[in-house]
């Protein structure tokens, strides 16, 4: 049977190319339970492949016809092959977090395969220390990344002694034990919206004029930057988490938010990597970053959605100090939070569309490299879940979310909290974006320096 | 500097698509010389990347521009970046053969990325057995699967006490000590015969009419069969080697060539392969082989060629006695290459451009399902080195070919000849082609019953 797909889903799969796949991806470390060992815990995956039971949002594929009048729409695979797409791989000796990383890239830049159901689960082994680490893939016409997020967060546990657990990707019956972390409704939001216009180019031609818009929040003007360029297939994967005390410490002392300690380590460091490779712009980059603007709602379930829009952050890259990039972050998410509950509601949906699926309707405004950029990356915060989680007594250790580069948009930060620590996963073209893990580094000597600027 | 590419590797690149990725593989098993391990081996990969030195082949990559008119070209890549293409993989436990082959088709299932030089090694450590392992991936743009061995072979040294070897990708300078394996010239032939015509749609036209015409050596009339499909972009990968003395045994026994008992094992694995799954047609499948027409002539360099050839094989796979198969593929092959001996230039043209290229030209000719397949799919048999090989004293200890399923040919069986063993590597869509594992039971089954067959 053959169901409808949602236009801005179908976006997303008219929108692939080789040289941008759009799937997201997140990588999780899991520390095996007391006394049991990385093999131990791929054990419990081995049995878990071995019940065969998967969730029916892991069994549809897509497909286009003349029946759906060349629309893309779902069925159900009657041939699930589920060996094909749950992996076991392995990493090369050491077995350090690079190695890890170097397959995550990789794993990262291949295409799925559109005749089955577009999600991988990569198992990996190896980890010298004793760790098991597993890559999930899923293609953003499936789900976006936060609710890959809230998928996960399901499979799992508070309860480090639960047993017996379905696999990440089987049917979950029970009720939660405990409240669900709160999800960024953001895409959901943006479907409902899309879905009432059909995506059509009436919103195309809104959001266009939004963004070459030179007033509002949409006045700042991104310089052109190294980042804006055309991409290429092959992927770079980075990640590193920090503790979210360090984070919010700084934000208590600068009277500044978590989300805005996040955007000026990105600023820090951004500004530190394009200096070394002699491409720091001369005005500041903008980023775009994702807001929720109302709290809870009527409607706030699965079906249902809040505001959301987009702020074009002035990141301050082209300040020497710290302290005043911090500055510069908070008053700019500021203004722009504060412009966007003053926008007419048209504006608030161009808005929420380009905030919210930037991604889909990037390819479609066919910006070229000749056009100054909207802005120059886009920067994420999604809330994971707040306490330590577990699968079968195995800790969920890290977790760390890979996003999706595009034409234009070379590289893509995408931070997640989980229990006490904010992760930073950064995702660029290989070519592009060379170096992209010592951009680790200097996340890592900004926070330091944010400390020091506020007077930790 | 851009440099023109000759029509039929821009076929090869027109024609690919995320369903059929057109490169050709090899998996080499290496084992470590006295007294070393497979981290060993490692280690002299690991050197060899160390020096960075890279044949110019192996430095072009394509580029399609206004400047080239919209065209295929080649260009030096001057960002290149070797990592990219050398890589390190591991099997995870128990590193047997199985997890091997397993590795190698998801990795040749992957496109190549075309920004680059269109390659990918990669380095597989964790064999069980010690060996230590390498699949090369080549788009067929760059190079042929012939090309490919005889490369591979220029690399490594009949002398096993050889030290200080370049790397597989690197410049090699000295003289062969041994003279060259012959390499079937197939592909240097289509390419001079297609160049000269541009390959253009006369050409196609000639071939379109060849495989329809209903008399000749092309007369026979393939069955459709669930080889003869729409793929998907997936791939399985198996392969095993046999030795040459049995099958040149079972040759001698019966008077049939080697390759004549190649194929009747072929034709019984077949058979058994599809009355397991209840999908065996009435009628015989027919195997497309390319074979050589002539010896060596004049111009049989790297720049020229022999005429060659392809004849329809009635694989016998109707029948049910092992015996009467291999006398059914010998007179096939008799009368096809005597048929192709009586053919005009330009019959003889048409059916080399067929034999040679059937994978550029394959999409070209659009059949579709609803046709009979010209044939059920190509089995070719190519010569590789005939002594033992070896790199750095690491013996060459097994040589398998993968290459290319398309839309309509959903099974490809290529054999290599190495040293004492002739190899059989089998590459399907893993759909189409479910268990194609078993087909390596099969295949050793039927040489058995030919063995028996023959008063073995």
């Amino acid at each position: 049977m053959l169901l409808p797909m949602p236009p801005t889903s179908s976006l997303f799969l008219m929108a692939e190319s080789r040289e941008h796949p759009m799937h997201v991806g997140s990588l999780q470390l899991f520390q095996p339970p007391e006394g049991a060992t990385a093999l131990d815990v791929r054990r419990m995956f081995d049995d878990a492949i071995g019940v065969d039971e998967v969730a029916p949002l892991f069994q549809k594929r897509p497909r286009r016809s003349i029946s759906t009048l060349g629309q893309w729409a779902w069925e159900t695979d009657r041939a699930f092959d589920l060996e094909h797409h749950v992996r076991r791989n392995a990493l090369p000796a050491p077995g350090r977090i690079l190695e890890l990383l170097a397959l995550c890239s990789r794993l990262h830049s291949t295409l799925l395969d559109r005749h089955r159901p577009l999600w991988e689960m990569h198992l990996i082994e190896g980890l010298e220390d004793g760790r098991y680490a597993a890559y999930f893939k899923v293609h953003h016409s499936l789900v976006d990344g936060v609710s890959a997020l809230r998928m996960l967060s399901r499979q799992l546990s508070t309860d480090a002694d639960e047993r017996n657990m379905p696999a990440p990707w089987a049917p979950r019956e029970r009720a939660p034990r405990e409240p669900r972390p709160r999800p960024n409704r953001a895409s959901t939001a943006a479907s409902t919206i899309s879905d009432a216009l059909g995506l059509g180019p009436a919103l195309l031609r809104t959001v266009t004029r939004a963004i070459n818009d030179q007033s509002g929040s949409m006045s700042l003007a991104a310089p052109k930057s190294m980042l804006n360029v055309d991409i290429t297939g092959a992927r770079r994967f980075a990640a590193q988490s920090w503790p979210i005390e360090r984070i919010r410490g700084v934000g208590k002392a600068a009277d500044a938010t978590v989300n805005d300690v996040v955007l000026a380590m990105c600023s820090g460091a951004l500004r530190q990597y394009m200096q070394s490779l002699d491409a720091l712009p001369e005005s500041s980059l903008i980023a775009m970053v994702p807001v929720s603007l109302h709290g809870d709602g009527p409607g706030s379930g699965d079906g249902g959605g809040n505001a959301v829009g987009a702020v074009m952050c002035r990141l301050g890259t082209d300040l020497d100090d710290a302290g005043e990039r911090l500055a510069t972050v908070h008053q700019s998410m500021a203004e722009g939070k504060e412009a966007l509950s003053t926008m007419s509601p048209s504006q608030i949906l161009a808005m929420s569309a380009l905030g919210i699926s930037p991604l889909a309707l990037w390819p479609a405004l066919r910006l070229t490299e000749t056009m100054r950029p909207p802005f120059n990356l886009i920067i994420s915060n999604v809330p994971g879940p707040r306490e330590p989680m577990y699968w079968n007594g195995a800790r969920l250790d890290g977790l760390y979310p890979l996003s999706i580069p595009l034409d234009g948009q070379a590289l893509n930060i995408t931070c997640t909290s989980y229990s006490s620590e904010i992760a930073f996963g950064l995702t660029g073209c290989r070519r592009t974006v060379p170096h992209l893990q010592r951009l680790l580094g200097y996340l890592d000597d900004e926070l330091a320096a944010l400390e020091r600027a506020v007077g930790l």
